[in-house]
């Protein structure tokens, strides 16, 4: 049985919470937040705290916090040499107090408040100073069923930074074409099946492979039309700039 | 029984031929392709032709080709008012010759020549002169199973340009995601169950609400960390211009 604490509220560490605490070779033995209101509905379930005194000894603690916080707060943990992980795409492992044995332990997905997560489609990305360390994350991401990858900080941060262009940037894009079709009446909704699609499709195939469309084809009576009926000048400003960024993907145009 | 020709060989020919070949309340009369050898792997299935003067009557002829060929196809049809539709989401519907009864029948979806594709995510929209043919072509689309909607031509016209956005554009953003890890040895593949996840989101929650990330919180630290991290010009520029943009949507800067 391993034991674990959590150490934070928001959207990874809640997730994280209820996964191990029914995965059956876990026990989450504390969860700690600064403000203990926020963990108040789940006193039935884990001994909450907002006391870093009142730590138990646990085979590690997971920091899911800002990442701000990560330096300040692995420094003010009562004791050493134990192992503590953080949760973070961006931040430094050294960010935590060298007093520990440190890991890594980023799950690459987004979490939402409400949604349910299924965790076999989160992989973990792991990271440990140690060997050791590193096969008991793993054993650990494997407990709650997520596929992991070892990666080292490099590796880790240009995941994260890749996981905003397809998450926050596609959202973005989902959202002019919520604005396009809207300001003429038109159903944003028409569009859900095409964007399952577009994801659906370079779950097998390359990005590359994948592509079609007007820019793709140099079909540049489209590309006139298009942008003709572009009414926002920011909405222009994308439909060029990723026009020749596709074109230049292949080979239509030098950038 | 609903009897169709379809005129051209394309994806979009070919799906709706699997499609209507299949559908209990259709009969698929005839296929015409400029050039038979396209057609030939559904001769035992269908009636080819490649010679506009063997046109059979039929309730339905579906012109599955390219803009620019549908005006000049229309004209060369060797009947006059009967029901003829284009599939195109940017051609008008008045681009088809005026002898004959005219429609637009619109799959929004993307085609690809291998993946199979069930209709049911394949919203059509339609378009006609007439009510009586709209109603024609609803039956018709409901035959194969796909949900439709009336469209006119301004709002076809901006679904098909707010579909490049969240087709071609955001297959671009993981294009672009794909260079990223690749260019630090980390796996692209760790990126598809969140590629997958973004799309479901917006399935229930519209982009707006569904947006997180560095951009929205106006992180600047993250943001700084990030431009740091993004070697290619271009990819430094779809970074600055997606950001903003969402800033812009969120309130936080002034474009």
């Amino acid at each position: 049985m391993i034991s674990v604490i959590i150490l934070g509220a928001g959207n990874v560490a809640t997730h994280l919470f209820k996964a191990f605490n029914s995965a059956n070779q876990v026990t989450v033995k504390q969860w700690y937040n600064r403000s203990i209101d926020t963990l108040n509905p789940y006193k039935n379930e884990v001994e909450i705290i907002d006391d870093l005194a009142q730590l138990k000894e646990a085979d590690l603690y997971i920091l899911a916090v800002s990442d701000d916080a990560i330096k300040t707060l692995s420094s003010q943990l009562p004791f050493e040499n134990r192992l503590v992980v953080h949760t973070s795409g961006a931040a430094g492992i050294y960010d935590i107090d060298k007093k520990h044995k440190r890991g890594v332990f980023y799950p690459l997905q987004t979490f939402s408040k409400t949604a349910a997560i299924d965790f076999a489609n989160v992989p973990i990305c792991i990271e440990a100073v140690e060997t050791p360390e590193y096969y008991f994350l793993k054993d650990l991401a494997k407990s709650i069923g997520s596929p992991t990858k070892k990666v080292n900080t490099d590796q880790r941060k240009v995941l994260h930074l890749a996981a905003v262009f397809v998450n926050n940037f596609t959202n973005q894009l989902y959202r002019v074409a919520h604005e396009i079709t809207e300001s003429e009446g038109a159903e944003f909704d028409l569009l859900k099946p095409l964007i399952l699609e577009t994801a659906k499709k370079v779950q097998n195939l390359s990005p590359f492979i994948a592509q079609t469309g007007p820019a793709k084809r140099n079909d540049t009576k489209t590309l006139k039309r298009h942008l003709k009926l572009l009414q926002d000048p920011h909405h222009k400003d994308i439909y060029n700039l990723i026009t020749s960024s596709i074109q230049h993907t292949h080979g239509r145009k030098k950038l």
